[in-house]
């Protein structure tokens, strides 16, 4: 019988030494029964429409197993002790869908439980080049029988729905009689469980009851064993369970491979769910193990081929951002119809909402490594827009004014200083609808979505602001990106990120003349866009000039940083909003953030003095905040922070920085990490559609190679010391900029430029403060 | 047998024209279905203690009965679908105690009911001297017999707990079988029902679950019929009635006077409630319903000796200023150890939570007409100090932090920008209590809560607030009044209230330095007062020099009143707090309150060039609003519009102006129509302790008499036309001021003086104007 792991795998369980990390893989040390979530969410695997948290086949020991499907959600009604207009009524939660993975063994009637009898070895890796997760176990059972087991699985990049599992079991010294029994599980969240079973597979159907969806899952088996393995399957009232039994000679083996198609559908395609899915078992059945997995690995390759980050001289850190890769790759690969949520399909942490993370943090890193998902994260919102458009009228409000957290694309926010006040996430998602259009050139979908989404947001900058005597354009009342202030006046980051979004309205308009006629934009709509564009207030401080992240900040009070004890943060935990919102202390990236996504709108000294300005009160309680500060830290010169905050973002999972992974991972976080290196320490810029580059190594690091898809170009990045290496590695030359100087690199040859040293009183210049005990958490 | 109603009664119900305001009374027309629940309202009864809505005694047909002890609460869990750090998660609700009113007759059979047989007269009167609500009754039974029925109920102002009712059937022409059956009926809000039954009487005994009070209710009946009239007595699960039946000649009448003692108690107390209850109960019956209408009417003569407001020129405003200060005076009477709830025990609208309405509203009007009450209403404030100091150190501030809403004293407000933001409430506390001390020199109550108050508010305000670069003060972040703003800095109202309060405590800790030391005031820490105090900061728009409600207020967009219909008023049903709150549009008076309560830090000209600015933003969402208006328009020389405003404040519960008045009266409202009426047309202020006046009338008013109770004197003031007559009534020489003019007024002779007339300019000045439909609702 072959065996099912290719022995040259890097990544096989077996092979390494643990403790040292793997370039291209993620191990579990020796099981931890304390750190079972934690590791679930780790190792989930996901296309970003299927999502398998990385539970052990056996179903228990748990912590917080799941599968999700991307959209698969239920409503729960939404009251409040003092209702107030447009509060959503309906909240919108990931539901989990039927448990595919399950896999039991009985060995000589005693079922596998990695706490009972003795567990001689427990290996289990996240293969980040295969995409799949393998398990190796030696097992003695508590009457002295012993067992290997390898399983691994995949979730296929290129196929939304199917699920593989392929499960190996083998008697080590002695015959042993073995059954595998593999199982669909109903979903305790889901109602109305029927089930069917066939020889070696089945179906299982379940419903959700307020939201109306039918979910469903198909399996089929594959079982290769001695002469005499007995297959069947039975169907009890909450599982469908094949199992296969057999009596092992010593060293002989039982293979079961399980294919599962998962699906689910509403009220509309109900009854063509089961057909779709028995289809796609079939194909899937038809590929067979092997080539699903080749095709996996075949996905990889491309995928790696233009986001690898190689990182020469932080193992650690060359793991983790391989690690945050592919976990951004899988919230997003298969995105089409859906948002991609906060957690991906790792967790329900968030409901499963997709909020403004998509556009900021994720989509800019999509663009440049794999634009097929950006353009698909695009066309999900604007699937949205008939919603946003209902919603910014139920608001009293113009054009369209998108969910801060949905499911569906209705709002499912119940506090309302976010779920109608935080309306920079407006000019957010047009700020990535035109980076993907400058990034990719594709004007399809401009036609299709960029154009739509464009105006229509900048349509709502016309009733939200207004215009002073004096004829400058403020935004009162808003809730920008630090959640530790709302309500304010002239959010610097809000009103910036509205000019953007007015400018690229009008822009856009006269390139697709088609498109604005049918959206109904006259010459007098845009002249107005340009006039309230030109004349946005960007509020500073009287006295220092330094820019304020809101008309007024700089002049509150500051947070008591010295009497707040570390048990004390996350702040929202300890203090009200009442006493945060009206001090100066800063949760995430605003200002700063500002500044990274309108770099064109500050000189480089206003950069400066405004991050560290914010240094000093930025506490960091939430993960989309260290990748921006590593970006303008390494703008402005100071490197060895950038690379702490770089640390914070690519390990915030790895090393459970937040303490909250077990909910499921940061993937906007772990964008992030792509973010800190590439825009932090290689300078990437792309706001206007040019590549601009100021790559610079932190300390300590000797090497870093990156390459960025840009119009159908591929440019690698890759800088060595104080030499950087441009080379075109498809596509046409590519114009780009180095330290401000601009150039162009073809296919033939390579350019090769200085890092110019960085001025004394830069260098000089002291390493900014951070709050009290809030500096970057570097490593565990 | 003595007929139980003086003949020569005014009020009494066959006398006069129902059409034309009676100046005592208030009387229902022919008996209305469907405002059932309005005149319930309207017909309460209360002493503060106990609240009985005006049902029909035969239970049915009903709108929403009730009866009601002060502070007899459940709690229900308070969720929230994003909670966050400091919310209260346990609510407070009055809730309905057992129903004491409950009388049904049986004529031959027939059980009475208003929608049956024939209703040949219905009439209900609230007698406003005697304090009582009588009811007659002509019916003709279905099967053609025909009764007169006169019932008449008192809730003591003086004997809290008690309540009594007389009801008299009269058979007119035929001999009749009746039985009138007097109930207590269990409330169906409360659990753990227990009767028991004696002769002629009983008790019932509930409890609530969630907050563990036991809730009692003793009965006894004196009952007065022709020879044979049969009693008893039967107690049933859920209630205990008492019937009495006898066969009565043409003419002859059955009484039956019915006694009851209220009363709930805590765990700690309850095993004495019922002892408590047996001897109040057997109090009321020894005092028999006769001497309890007598002492009725005695403390309502002593109350209007000092609070009756003359009208002379309008019978309307006239009836509904006496209206407005009668239930005031029953929600006030017995406070003693409650709040008084926004709705007095009228209703459970707002849920029966006391507001800020008590001090700003209703404490001013108390001071003055019947200070023993506010002194109540101060005692309450005082025991719920350890709360208010409890709930400071919880939200991170200094001092004492006063519930938004509440029963017992804990925060219940599930909205924080008013339960942790609407700072104002401490000042407003400080305020009503210094205004109290000024109007009695009541300083034994100084000692025992007067300073402790002032002082743990004024603390609050160094936490509160900061000093800028040039030592101004500011408050940033806080709600106003004005509940279309929330969050806002440097509120006007606050500011003021703050720099009122910080100097009351510092004159406060001066004249009372033992309390001071027992609270721990140094000197330092009352020169740091005086320093906040003195460098208060009040906005002004900065191009116009006209007080800002809040910093930057007036630089907002104004609200589109144009595009505005009128059913979207209340606007908070029709718009999110997000448009409300970013836009000039206020809900109730803010900065002409604080004009009101801060007189002497506005100029004439600054108050006048204020109130017509904020008159064009002023919706008038809430009810608290109009009396200020009519304050500040009359002193500012609007007199036509201040007499508009004065009545839509008196008439809010008389024409149901509000369309809430089903749900309770709007007692803050009620007391602002005093407060129209002294402070606006007789220019009454009392901030420094001299009271000062303005009188003057608005067209069409022939003369107003009023009295304000001061340091144990009571000055009657008396215009008629151009003149004002001061007259001291009782008690020691009074020092005033008249337009300005300081005078004296002793027991010996009256004070005459004229009133200037109004300059020129002032007179043809062009009436302030409101957003479009939002003037004031002058009458139905």
């Amino acid at each position: 019988m072959p065996h099912a792991h290719p022995t040259d795998d890097p990544a096989r369980p077996a092979a390494g030494d643990p403790a040292e990390p793997h370039a291209w893989a993620v191990r579990e040390g020796p099981l931890d029964l304390s750190r079972l979530e934690q590791v679930e969410s780790l190792f989930a695997l996901s296309n970003g429409r299927t999502g398998v948290r990385g539970g052990l086949e056996e179903g228990a020991p748990a912590g917080a197993p799941g599968t999700y499907l991307s959209g698969a959600h239920e409503v729960w009604p939404m009251t409040y002790p003092e209702y107030s207009y447009g509060y959503p009524k309906v909240q919108e939660r990931l539901v989990q869908v039927p448990d595919a993975t399950r896999v039991e063994l009985f060995v000589a009637g005693e079922r596998l439980d990695v706490r009972t009898g003795e567990l001689t070895d427990h290996q289990r890796v996240l293969d980040l080049r295969s995409g799949t997760l393998q398990r190796h176990v030696r097992w003695t059972s508590p009457a002295g029988h012993r067992v290997v087991v390898d399983s691994e699985r995949l979730v296929p990049l290129d196929r939304p729905g199917l699920l593989a599992l392929d499960y190996v079991v083998r008697a080590v010294d002695e015959p042993l009689e073995v059954e595998v029994r593999s199982a669909l599980v109903a979903s305790e969240q889901l109602h109305g469980t029927v089930t069917s079973a066939r020889h070696r597979g089945g179906a299982l159907r379940q419903r959700t009851d307020g939201s109306g969806l039918a979910v469903a899952a198909h399996v089929e088996h594959d079982v290769v064993g001695p002469a005499g393995t007995e297959v069947r399957t039975h169907a009890s009232a909450d599982r469908v369970v094949t199992s296969a039994r057999v009596r092992l000679a010593a060293g002989e083996a039982l293979r079961v491979t399980k294919t599962v198609a998962l699906g689910w559908a509403g009220q509309a395609e109900r009854d063509e769910l089961d057909a779709e899915l028995a289809g796609l078992l079939t194909d899937g059945v038809r590929e067979g193990w092997d080539r699903l997995r080749r095709q996996q690995r075949a996905v990889l390759d491309e995928f790696w081929t233009h986001a690898d980050v190689v990182v020469d001289g932080d193992d650690e850190l060359q793991q983790a951002v391989r690690f945050a890769l592919f976990h951004v790759f899988q919230a997003a690969a298969q995105g089409t119809d859906r948002g991609i949520p906060a957690k991906g399909l790792t967790g329900t942490g968030y409901d499963g909402h997709t909020f403004w993370d998509t556009e900021v943090f994720v989509m800019p890193m999509l663009n440049h490594v794999w634009p097929e998902a950006a353009a698909d994260a695009l066309r999900w919102r604007h699937r949205m827009l008939p919603a946003a458009r209902a919603r910014a009228r139920e608001l009293g409000l113009a054009g369209a004014t998108f969910p801060w957290r949905t499911i569906t694309g209705r709002e499912s926010s119940g506090y309302w200083p976010a779920g109608t006040a935080a309306v920079h996430l407006n000019a957010d998602i047009a700020d990535a609808a035109v980076r993907y259009l400058h990034a990719t050139g594709d004007e399809e979908l401009a036609r299709e979505a960029v154009v739509d989404l464009v105006v229509e947001t900048a349509r709502s900058w016309v009733v939200l602001g207004r215009e002073d005597a004096q004829g400058r354009f403020h935004v009162d009342g808003v809730t920008g990106p630090d959640e530790y202030s709302a309500l304010v006046d002239d959010n610097a980051y809000t009103n910036l990120m509205a000019q953007a979004n007015l400018r690229a309205a009008i822009e856009l308009a006269g390139r697709f003349p088609e498109q604005a006629r049918a959206l109904g934009v006259t010459d007098e709509e845009l002249a107005g866009f340009a006039r309230l564009a030109d004349a946005v207030h960007v509020p500073r401080d009287p006295e220092t000039g330094v820019h304020a992240q809101d008309e007024g900040s700089t002049q509150r009070k500051r947070w008591d940083f010295e009497g707040t004890a570390p048990e004390q943060y996350p702040l929202a935990d300890s203090f009200p909003y009442f006493s945060l919102y009206r001090s100066q202390v800063v949760k995430q990236a605003d200002l700063v953030l500002a500044m990274h996504l309108r770099p064109e709108a500050f000189t480089w000294e206003e950069k400066r003095n405004a991050f560290e300005y914010y240094e000093e009160l930025t506490v960091r309680d939430s993960s989309l905040s260290a990748a921006v500060q590593a970006v303008l830290a390494a703008e402005v010169g100071h490197l060895a922070l950038a690379a702490d905050y770089a640390h914070e973002a690519a390990f915030v999972d790895l090393h459970d920085l937040r303490g909250k992974t077990a909910d499921g991972l940061h993937i906007a976080s772990l964008a992030g990490a792509w973010l800190a290196l590439v825009a932090g320490y290689g300078g990437m810029r792309d706001a206007d559609g040019v590549l601009a580059f100021a790559p610079r190594l932190p300390e300590g690091l000797r090497g870093l190679r990156f390459r960025a898809r840009h119009r159908g170009s591929c440019l690698e990045v890759s800088v060595t010391g104080d030499e950087v290496r441009y080379t075109v590695v498809d596509g046409e030359p590519v114009q780009a900029s180095h330290h401000g100087q601009g150039f162009t690199v073809g296919p033939e040859e390579a350019v090769v430029l200085a890092v110019p040293p960085l001025p004394e009183d830069v260098l000089s210049r002291p390493r900014p403060r951070q709050p009290a005990g809030r500096g970057p958490r570097r490593r565990r």
